[in-house]
């Protein structure tokens, strides 16, 4: 089994199909993302008794590319008293009056938890960007500004995982046309998403930039395929796995001496 | 008159007596301070109807420096509306438990108002290195981080400046007998203060290290001699009044059309 690499610029979007699966049945990847699965709900009570690391999962992509999906594919074997989870949608009047990263570092998780960040600062160098909500100045100085926090991050003992989920566009036509006729998933339709997709090459060329700059030794991105949900979790866990694994952690000892506890 | 300078490395504290005050008269200094005050409460509407910057003023000293005082002194004639102030005691048991600068970031002002951090970021580097709460490849690496901070703060539009108050061990001695004999003082005083004077050249020290390497262009550290606190607040007041002067702010102008306006 070949291991899931981080992005290595230069890496043309274009020249990756998101509807790639290497070869793989999709009954025996999930398999073994079951069994991957498992074992993260395994390592997640060690992170918590050591609260040593934290780490933190960074999902971004297009609307429908399986965010909030692909977080609770993975994490599906943990407690989710150790996940904290923040949704980074449209930032409020408070949070526009501060510096970008001031809402992200709040919700940066305490050692010993697991932070799934539902977006995340990158959207401030991709909607921002094609939208023009900012000048060029601003939004060009950000990947350094980046860089520099995730770097401080890491080390700190925040162990950074950004995952892209990378859709086609034929998908995402198929996925908000099931949100239109399913009455379950009317809710999750946002004529918003429509506008989005109008601006569509300009969104690659944006996420394209920000995994070229911001894919680092301290906070890897990973480029999944999305289009197939059992292929796009079967690489993120993996991920997550390895990245706990290397971790190599033990129970913590007692603290106290055995032989002076007296329970009565 | 001389403008007041930053920090230029390499400076020893030791050169720097805590009672100098340039020949100053205090009656003198005292008038000057007054109208810069003024000026300053001038200014801090400009900075809240234009909500581009905030100004940051971090204060740093032993006990009884004078960093409470000092920001009361020199913002004296500023709404208090207009002004946070974030107090950084030591860490509760969810600030120890994120990254050192999780609490700090929390608490950098909205562009428009005026941060005042008594004690700071800075701690990271003082107590926690002289007390020996976190090792030295812990403590060394965070004067970058810092740095980094700071300056993606200042092209974020905060405007830091840095004070440390610089007071003698003799002063101290004075002010913590006063704290001791005045009943209205007697809740300043705090055992903890005498363990930290037993520290006192490890202090020197660790604030020579901290000034030295963390005095940038984004985020200046202001030596101020502090035994004389008329001198202190004069030299204070000045720097305010010119970072303030700096963003030559003017009135916004209305963002509606006048003649279009009815009010009946």
């Amino acid at each position: 089994m070949k291991p899931v690499l981080p992005v290595q610029p230069p890496l043309r979007l274009a020249d990756c199909p998101p509807g790639f699966h290497d070869g793989l049945a999709k009954a025996a990847a999930r398999k073994r993302t079951e069994a991957w699965c498992a074992r993260i709900g395994e390592l997640q009570p060690l992170l918590y008794a050591n609260a040593r690391h934290a780490l933190l999962l960074v999902f971004q992509g297009m609307d429908t590319s399986g965010k909030d999906g692909a977080a609770r594919g993975v994490l599906s074997a943990v407690n989710p008293a150790g996940v904290e989870t923040a949704d980074f949608k449209q930032p409020s009047a408070e949070e526009l009056a501060h510096d970008f990263l001031w809402r992200i570092h709040r919700a940066v998780p305490v050692r010993g938890m697991i932070g799934v960040f539902n977006r995340s600062h990158y959207e401030s160098v991709l909607v921002e960007r094609v939208m023009g909500l900012q000048p060029k100045s601003v939004w060009r100085a950000r990947y350094r500004q980046i860089n520099e926090f995730e770097r401080y991050l890491a080390e700190n003992r925040v162990i950074v995982l950004k995952f892209f989920l990378h859709l086609s566009r034929d998908e995402q036509r198929r996925r908000l046309e099931s949100r239109l006729a399913d009455p379950a998933k009317n809710w999750k339709f946002s004529p918003d998403d429509l506008k989005s997709r109008a601006h569509w090459d300009e969104y690659q060329a944006a996420y394209e930039d920000a995994l070229n700059r911001c894919s680092t030794r301290c906070a890897p991105w990973y480029l999944i395929p999305a289009d197939h949900k059992w292929y796009r979790d079967y690489l993120i866990a993996q991920v997550v796995v390895h990245a706990l694994e290397a971790l190599r952690m033990e129970w913590p000892p007692l603290a106290v001496d055995c032989a002076k506890v007296r329970i009565d």
